[in-house]
């Protein structure tokens, strides 16, 4: 491996930690909990996990001896930043209970458990990672776990390898089915742990306990950085409409925190599109109501931050999505059969009178992409559809009709740009080193307590390290019964952007400032070695819904 | 303005100068010099400003008396990180020379000259902007200065705010129009001396005298920065093929970099693909040669970067476009005419048969996008053409082909990113704001020295800034005679990558080892803080071509 001149210095940083988690650990355990809903159903699904009580560290003065112990991790799903730190820290968690405990990685994530598929992670591997983003000391991958067989098939391997805990890191999906899989193993009385690491870029896994997923905090740190560089070209230049999609699945917490960081002209929250039942066309109107106003001023450049998930989130869009899927499935054989110039025209006189006019509208690449790229189960994949590409082009349309009735007199030139993979697998930023760190150092505190069922939690988050809060969560504490593909599941709750929180209120509150005036912010790079308030500020969602916090109580 | 942490610490940072620029200059004037080639036409072109000797500046001891002087200052083309650091720079050089010396800002560029736009850059406007990427503290315009009618037009401002020098900083076009400006001036006798400065991302304005251009150090640290990201990503889901352009006009000088930066799988260089004369098709060969060689080794994942200008590079492809665009000047109401559905046939219909091949194995998008999108000289836009989405596509085709020979087996999914806007305005790296400073230091120095017709020139920047060497070169002496729009012009020679240059050899040396084996280096983002090691490093480019010249030597 060749190493950059960063990476190289990065490695000898050493992550901060709670005070609780330097010396001897002693384990406060609270009231018996409640899932967040539906709790007789999910008490039934959950014998031996649910209703176990929050658990908290703190520091304690009776060294307990801990006989050597093997254990697994697994990452699973999309990359984020500071997954190699919670290994790190898992893995120095249990060498500091026991020099002979051992640390396993599963290859390429849950699948490498069922395959049996596995590395020993020693020390010199470990030292190579610490500190560094992706997920490439073991890799991941996206596995479902969710049946008996592969509980199972990944027991033989565990019982092989004498492996009594295994830490799963990964988002909401794959932190439920770590529930699962810890309450299966209890009840065949199996002798292996579950614990679970909230994990994902898109921040949608926090509630009253995770105040946020690792990876959200670096991710939204490097699309700023980009967006904010754009600013500042657009500001120069003064020439362009810069419209930026941001990854981030369903929920807009990028695009939101991202808002927050560089005050863009415009940024679209899907999830206030859904509450105000806001049509394609009203974002189209409202972005280009946004435009000629500031052509008005002679400012004819601006920035537009897009989530990834707005088209599902668009009520109308979202019925015409639901009704090409449906008339494609049915009609597959039919459609393919007709000509390629020929298929737009076909679909506008299949489809109910409402959903025939919005496709109608849309640009023809879009309209195409709509029938085209569908997933192995037939439906569309909204992630492909090129919203930033989209909206330009619907943006300009309007535009020209503004135009003709005297409603806008400008000059309307476009860049797109899409943000996602550079940011998953950046060098995770202090905050991101120093939490992931601590999460791993949690999961092996709880595993060395015995636990199985619980999510690592470190709170506090905004404090100086010293003083977070380190132990675990119930995860049944944070599921409800959700319908996933057809039939009523435990899951826990997705976290979307909640309209009446603090991190909206305060965007809503200056979003027309910054559409009229230009007050960029310009973030620049992650800084590693700098002073404290360049290097270790966390989020600014995160800062202000722990002000929220700290108000309400 | 709303400051971002970073911006407000970054303000303090003083630019590290050579020690000559420190105390007392003297100036040491070389032996008379030439063009590089056209001595006798360039001679006659430039009577006033032509043959003058090259300057260094050295340790002085007799304080020279300067009148107050009032200067001018564009900023021409594109935006590049360091701009602001240059005119910081002229700034502090003429108040050092007379407090009451004052500097003018010319607004959106050239344009600000000829149309009386400007604004006095005070010092607390001039605090301002210190170390800031972008161009916003008086904006840039891409008006050409090339007629007589402008230079009058521009004097009368020039003569009204009592300003005896202009700094103009662009790119090799803009420093030739400053020569033909200072030319201009000084045959009339207009009393005002002209300097340029050599900005350009893309790094093609360099040679003997101009190591490089000031902004490709941090463009390209930025792009390897997310580029790095990507890699990680890559090499962590170990599913994706990504297609990356980078931005940099004609050269390849920022691929190549970047290449250097991060060892891609593939980077194509435009140089090379010309020099070769190799096809469209040659190429999509062998990127699909490198994917098959990889995934017999169950690699299904890689990067290929490519620079923006490569079709220009393809001669088929610019016979093709050549064609082309005769064609539709000749014929553009008869093709408007055509339905879109079959403007295709239509064209293949009427090329000549080798430019029609070619086109009917273009994608759709792609053949449209060179029928459609036109310049107001109804020139096909080569750089709005996707290359990296043009050769993701063909490239998956011709490995489909190759899978029905049994040459090839493996998966190929692919994602395309395009960066260009994320660099031009960065803050700029440690290199940039002290070698940024330093010109405009010089700058100011020369024109302090009554010198008019130079460019400012800061060589050695290998070295420690301490020894860095300042001075100027006779703008004449870098020019060559090229046809320009049909007609014959002085113009400074474009630097465009060789290929027997030590940075395209270091590239072509390892590039197999790349291709196959994964060696990716994340260089992560620019630090700012930082041990010297990390934070202080030039470009590749510039280290390799450093020890170049020590050789020669």
């Amino acid at each position: 491996m060749t190493k950059s001149a960063l990476q190289i210095a990065r490695a000898a940083y050493e992550p901060k930690v709670p005070n609780t988690l330097k010396g001897i650990v002693k384990i406060d355990e609270g009231e018996p909990t409640q899932s967040v809903s539906h709790q007789e159903e999910i008490k039934k699904l959950f014998p031996n996990t649910y209703g176990m009580p929050i658990i908290k560290f703190e520091e304690g003065t009776e060294k307990q001896n801990h006989a050597p112990i093997n254990v697994g991790v697994i990452l699973s799903g999309g990359q984020a930043p500071g997954g190699h730190n919670v290994i790190a820290g898992i893995f120095d968690g249990i060498k500091n209970m026991n020099q002979e405990s051992r640390l396993y990685g599963f290859i390429l994530g849950p699948g490498g458990l069922v395959d049996h598929k596995y590395m020993e992670l020693t020390s010199d591997i470990i030292d190579e990672y610490r500190n560094t983003g992706g997920f490439d000391m073991i890799g991941s991958g996206r596995t479902k776990l969710e049946k008996e067989e592969q509980f199972d098939k990944g027991l033989e391997i565990l019982k092989e390898l004498n492996i009594s805990a295994l830490v799963i890191i990964g988002g909401d999906d794959s932190n439920t089915n770590a529930c699962v899989l810890a309450e299966y193993y209890a009840k065949i009385g199996a002798g292996v742990q579950v614990i679970g690491c909230p994990k994902t870029i898109d921040g949608d896994l926090k509630n009253d306990m995770i105040e946020t997923s690792f990876g959200f905090d670096t991710a939204c740190k490097v699309y700023s950085e980009v967006i904010g560089n754009i600013q500042r070209d657009c500001n120069s230049a003064r020439k362009y409409w810069h419209f930026i999609k941001l990854m981030g699945r369903s929920a807009s917490h990028i695009a939101l925190e991202c808002a927050l960081q560089v005050q863009p002209n415009v940024c679209i929250i899907s999830e206030e599109v859904e509450a105000k039942n806001q049509s394609l066309d009203d974002v189209v109107q409202y972005i280009a109501n946004v435009v000629a106003e500031r052509a008005a001023d002679g400012n004819n450049f601006g920035t537009v931050l897009i989530p990834e998930g707005l088209i599902e989130f668009i009520p109308a869009m979202k019925k015409l999505i639901s009704e090409l899927n449906d008339y494609l499935a049915h009609n597959e054989e039919e459609f393919k059969r007709i000509k390629r110039s020929h298929q737009r025209a076909h679909i506008i006189d299949k489809l109910s009178e409402e959903n025939s006019k919005i496709y109608a509208s849309l640009p023809e690449n879009v309209a195409r992409q709509l029938t085209m790229d569908r997933d192995p189960h037939g439906n569309v994949q909204v992630s492909l559809i090129e919203t930033e590409k989209l909206l330009a082009e619907m943006v300009g349309k309007r535009l020209a009709e503004m135009e003709e009735k005297g409603e806008y007199n400008g000059k309307f030139a476009t860049q797109v740009h899409f943000f996602g993979y550079e940011g998953r697998c950046a060098a995770p930023s202090n905050y991101d080193a120093d939490y992931c760190y601590s999460l791993g150092y949690t999961a092996s505190t709880l595993i060395g307590a015995g636990k199985t069922g619980y999510m690592a939690s470190v709170r506090n988050t905004t404090a100086q390290a010293a003083e977070w809060i380190a132990g675990g969560v119930p995860i049944t504490m944070m599921m409800n019964m959700e319908r996933r593909h057809g039939e009523m599941k435990p899951v826990i709750q997705k976290a979307l952007v909640k309209l009446d929180g603090g991190p909206f209120r305060v965007f809503a509150g200056q979003r027309n400032d910054w559409a009229k005036n230009t007050d960029y912010v310009y973030p620049g790079p992650i800084q590693y070695f700098g002073p404290a308030e360049v290097c270790d500020q966390p989020t600014k969602t995160l800062q202000i819904e722990q002000e929220e916090r700290l108000q309400k109580s």
